[in-house]
């Protein structure tokens, strides 16, 4: 047992409290820069929108190394369904639980205190450390990441290395880093029916009878295999509603449904393929698409190999580079040139109820960032 | 065109003109009773909760002839869409427009007028005239007739015939009487799957995805074929709802629906199937009922015959015995062992904008109203 809490604990902890849910910042960048001031970072405040995002950097040369993350975290849902209030950080049997504490608080206090042992012991490294903090990572993340990266391209600022603290890992810390991101593509279906009483159906339309097979269609298609980069496409609905009262037949039915695609599929083929399911079943609909992101890919590189090493050398593992899961900034940065890298805790938790994140897991993740930091600034 | 109101159509407007919305009366049952107070109906008024209740009845013999009705009436929605404010009657091209002018403020004044004629004809009529009017048909129905019928069987007082005033008619007054209705029976069903981030499939379960076939097994089914009285039993899905984020897999999925169903099915049957069909769906969820009302029947009997009598003498037409349609305060009376009629104007603008009813109508409806108590009484 721990007896009192580490610099990267006391840290993660001050950040949970704060309950920034997207686009709320909560006075987390302020927090982090109070700690990244006296190691020379020089601040700068970008704020877009309801967006606060935070440029930080310590020194003027290149190479640059950008850590990226953001401070907003994801709603709770009910708050009787957390064992411990979710903004209420509380370390119980050797985790830290409450929201955001693996997506990615954790990481930004690894980081800041990775930086602080980091500078004390290489005072004159090279090249340049900055971090890329937004307030909208988790939201609509069109005044966050993709508007700093825009500012810094305006004026030929670059950033050589990515490394992005997403919560990476699945079984132990370091087993997987991200190399890459398959795509996300959003798609919004009004299906129309005619709203009616439900004692008369016949003069009315049901929606949701009508859009049921459709979407066990959808639910079930094959949409791709995948490739030696990326896992097969896939597809989920996030969110369904009908209803006016208690006996009417619903007028619409609301679907949004989400795809993560690999580089098998295109958006244009899913969105053809989509409707292809759509009007087989003979739905009066509107749908519309949002594109959050095309995949992209780190297979190689200085930044890879440097995170593999480091791994190696703090946990004596060996790491996967994988491209699964959720979109990050990424893929954001990645079309700049960056090569780009997500390191981050054991993502079991990420979005639920009751998310937490191991304390002893924090502390090696801090120092797998300073190996990071030393391998390639040192 | 008539140059003055006729006395129906007076005191329809007087009642339109008071905004009862469920659960206000405004005035209604005191309006109505300052007509059949002089005619020698004694006044109970039975206030349960915040819904005004009256029972007035006149004689103290058998057999009691009932008028059932309700003076409360559905919400406008917003009043911009009408031609004519809904709670200021206006007659215009021979109708009367106004909310609840069809659902059944013109049917309360037809039966009122129907009694001063029959009265001042016979006043030594048999048996007795009553008046059961709530102000809480068209919300919960907790408070209105059916604690005004339990009070009546508390004391052990009968009704033998009743009239209800629904808008039972189709195309021309009198061409269609209910004489039964369906049961209802709703079901609230909660699907439990597990929240995730829809970049991680495999570590959620989306309740949507597994509710979807389920749902069309539920919507395609077929439930009972009717029979000589009732239509086919009816399953409609009135509200979907799930999702908790954009990029949430959501952890619940509820769905609720209705049945009106026939004498072929019973409540506990439908239950029992509707369980198969989710349990044949390997779907893990909670699920409640709540039972308005079990369907009932009054195929034939003196009132059935007196009210097909009456209509065709003062209009000469045939009329269809109904039991479709959405459900009435009949569902309370019936139980009782009263023999339960329902007639009253043309149903094709009730809970819509412009509600009217044709001034013609209303004095065709008093006439009939009229000769069943003629038939009936005299």
């Amino acid at each position: 047992m721990q007896t009192t809490d580490s610099p990267t604990l006391e840290l993660a902890k001050d950040l949970i409290s704060r309950p920034s849910v997207t686009p709320e910042d909560a006075g987390c960048q302020d927090l982090m820069m109070s700690q990244l001031a006296p190691l020379g970072f020089a601040e700068e405040k970008l704020r877009f929108g309801d967006v606060d995002n935070l440029w930080a950097r310590k020194g003027k040369d290149s190479p640059v190394l950008a850590f990226a993350g953001h401070t907003d975290v994801v709603p709770t849902g009910p708050e009787k369904n957390w064992d411990h209030s979710p903004f209420d950080p509380v370390v119980e049997d050797g985790y830290l639980w409450g929201r955001g504490a693996a997506d990615m608080k954790g990481s930004l206090a690894a980081f800041v205190t990775a930086c602080e042992r980091f500078i004390a012991a290489y005072p004159d490294h090279r090249g340049s450390i900055a971090l890329l903090i937004t307030s909208d990572e988790e939201g609509p993340a069109l005044d966050g990441t993709v508007k700093v990266v825009k500012a810094l391209e305006d004026r030929n600022e670059k950033i050589d290395w990515c490394l992005i603290g997403e919560p990476s890992s699945t079984k132990v810390v370091g087993d997987v880093i991200k190399t890459g991101r398959r795509g996300s593509l959003h798609g919004h279906l009004t299906v129309h029916g005619v709203q009616g009483h439900v004692a008369y159906p016949h003069l009315a339309e049901n929606p949701v009878h009508s859009v049921a097979p459709a979407l066990d269609a959808l639910a079930n298609e094959f949409w791709d295999g995948g490739n030696d980069f990326f896992p097969p496409t896939t597809f989920q609905i996030t969110r369904v509603e009908a209803g006016t009262g208690s006996n009417v037949i619903p007028g619409e039915c609301l679907v949004h449904f989400n795809f993560r695609y690999c580089t098998e599929s295109t958006a244009e083929s899913l969105e053809e393929r989509v409707v292809a399911i759509l009007d087989r079943h003979n739905l009066k609909y509107d749908l519309t698409w949002q594109l959050s992101g095309r995949p992209f890919l780190t297979d190689k590189g200085a930044l890879v190999s440097a995170t593999q090493a480091a791994i190696s050398k703090v946990t004596g593992r060996d790491t996967e580079l994988s491209t699964s899961g959720g979109t990050s900034d990424g893929r954001f940065i990645a079309p700049t040139g960056a090569q780009v890298v997500e390191l981050g805790p054991i993502n079991a938790t990420i979005h639920k109820v009751n998310e937490c994140v191991s304390i002893d897991d924090l502390d090696t993740l801090s120092k797998i960032y300073e190996q990071i930091l030393i391998e390639l600034l040192a």
